[in-house]
């Protein structure tokens, strides 16, 4: 059997496909926790063995796709930076495959999102597109010619840590005013806590917010608007037919992607001679990083 | 013959090639100062024909190439919006044809820069690069696997209204915190009537800086950081092996591209895991567009 896994800062999940197209469908998960931030590579790797071998369940694996959070390589070798993750420039296809006993392909995880709705989703026939994952922090991809763009170094879609505030928000990457301080879960975080004085994590202020409490709603909004802000850049830049927004804050839907839409409209210029693009949630929500990477371990299940 | 005409906010220029590829140069070239800001479309549309058929000296036009500011529709027949030219959904290239009496293909002056510079300048051999003209505002360019990028919109590349600050200075586009409001030869301007309180034009400031003087060179230096804030933001999302800057403003060099490179690499993240993109001069300065069009109305001189 062929199997997807995404590797995200809080969680490994894997994944077993069934049909092609729009017929796609998830058949199988398995999930495992992160072992905590100060975790070592070795742990790590451990974890994405245990989540696919739990979903293979006994069969013998063909090849295995790994979607990852941080930057990879172009050869797609090496994950070289990833400010969630431990990994510094290691060999983690190799790694991996050695762990697994199977052929590894290897790619960024909002890559591997992008070509998830590229193949079966949101973004089926679109030409350019942009993709935002708002999660942790925030990843992306950008779409041309019906294709992942790669970059240079393979980092093109590094959209978390464009600057939005001159000297704004001190950032982990250890620059200032990064997009995802104001656009993420934890931004979500920060807001409620500072409108609360109380900590709630990011599924709790989404389950407020969908029983209508007026404070959790603002604060989607909040990240909401800052998405949009970003998104106008994006779309100044690249003028794509389509923007698709995944990761677990969207899982809210139109409350984070109304106001984002709105300040999107705002935000762009000369709008009343261009076609705005769509902003729509992904068709496979949290789970497009690890059905991409299913799909890249498994080109036949894309269509021609 | 064929001739490419660059139409910019203060000036027209018009241009005749010779040679191609490494040998290509500009022949003759022909100016004719923009009517003023209130000009009309016919006005503007007159000058454009006048540079032209002043270039061509009697000579019969076979095609000529145009490359104005503004968004230009991806069938390139239409301007749709330009903030410092009249033109407003203007059916230009059937205009201009009928004007100058023959063939006219129209473009983005920025798409036209790449263009030159990816035929025979600073992007030989590129396969991904990003081209920011820095003049009366920003233009831009995206390049993917070796050709101009146009967009859904044909709008790719308009990097000018990229909000680097929020609430910040007021546009002519009704934005606010555009980044041509911080790198522009307008911002330049700014910073010298703030720094003297008296007005200095572009070209004057420039001279002072070649001279030696500190406050124009320290102008300089604003606006060229701001030049790096902005291209930071754009290689983190678009990941390219070449950023090349062309316009007015840029003609000072390094004056303007050392600050700039500055902050480029302070303001990337995980430059230790990446090649940062060299950031570079075009090889044909402020007659890049006029070149591009240039070698679009005449793909002979293009080589294979």
């Amino acid at each position: 059997m062929h199997a997807g896994v995404d590797v995200g800062g809080t969680k490994v999940l894997a994944v077993e496909l069934a049909g092609a197209g729009d017929d796609l469908v998830v058949a199988a998960t398995a999930q495992v926790p992160m072992p905590g931030r100060s975790a070592s590579e070795a742990e790590v790797e451990d974890a994405v063995a245990r989540a696919v071998l739990e979903v293979a369940a006994g069969r013998p694996l063909t090849r295995v796709g790994v979607s990852t959070a941080g930057l990879v390589d172009r050869e797609g070798e090496r994950v070289r930076f990833a400010a969630h993750l431990p990994w510094r420039d290691a060999p983690v296809r190799a790694r991996l495959a050695e762990r697994v006993g199977a052929p590894v392909v290897l790619a960024n995880d909002a890559n591997c999102a992008a070509h998830a709705e590229l193949v079966a989703g949101a973004l089926r026939g679109a030409s350019s597109a942009l993709l935002v994952t708002v999660g942790t922090g925030i990843g992306g991809a950008v779409v041309l010619d019906g294709r992942v763009v790669l970059g240079a170094n393979g980092m093109a879609g590094e959209f978390g840590h464009v600057q939005v505030v001159p000297d704004g928000l001190p950032c982990e990457c250890g620059l200032r005013g990064c997009w995802e301080q104001y656009c993420s879960g934890r931004a979500l975080e920060r807001v409620m806590r500072v409108a609360l004085g109380s900590h709630l994590d990011g599924p709790e202020v989404a389950a407020l917010a969908r029983n209508g409490d007026p404070v959790a709603r603002q604060a989607f909004a909040t990240v909401g608007t800052w998405l949009g802000v970003g998104i106008a850049g994006l779309v100044s830049a690249f003028d794509p037919e389509a923007v698709v927004v995944g990761g677990g804050v969207s899982a809210v839907g139109d409350l984070l992607l109304e106001p984002a839409r709105r300040r999107l409209l705002d935000a762009l210029q000369a709008t009343a001679y261009r076609d705005v693009p769509r902003l729509v949630a992904t068709r496979f929500g949290p789970e497009a990083g690890a059905v991409g990477a299913a799909l890249l371990a498994d080109p036949a299940r894309t269509p021609a």
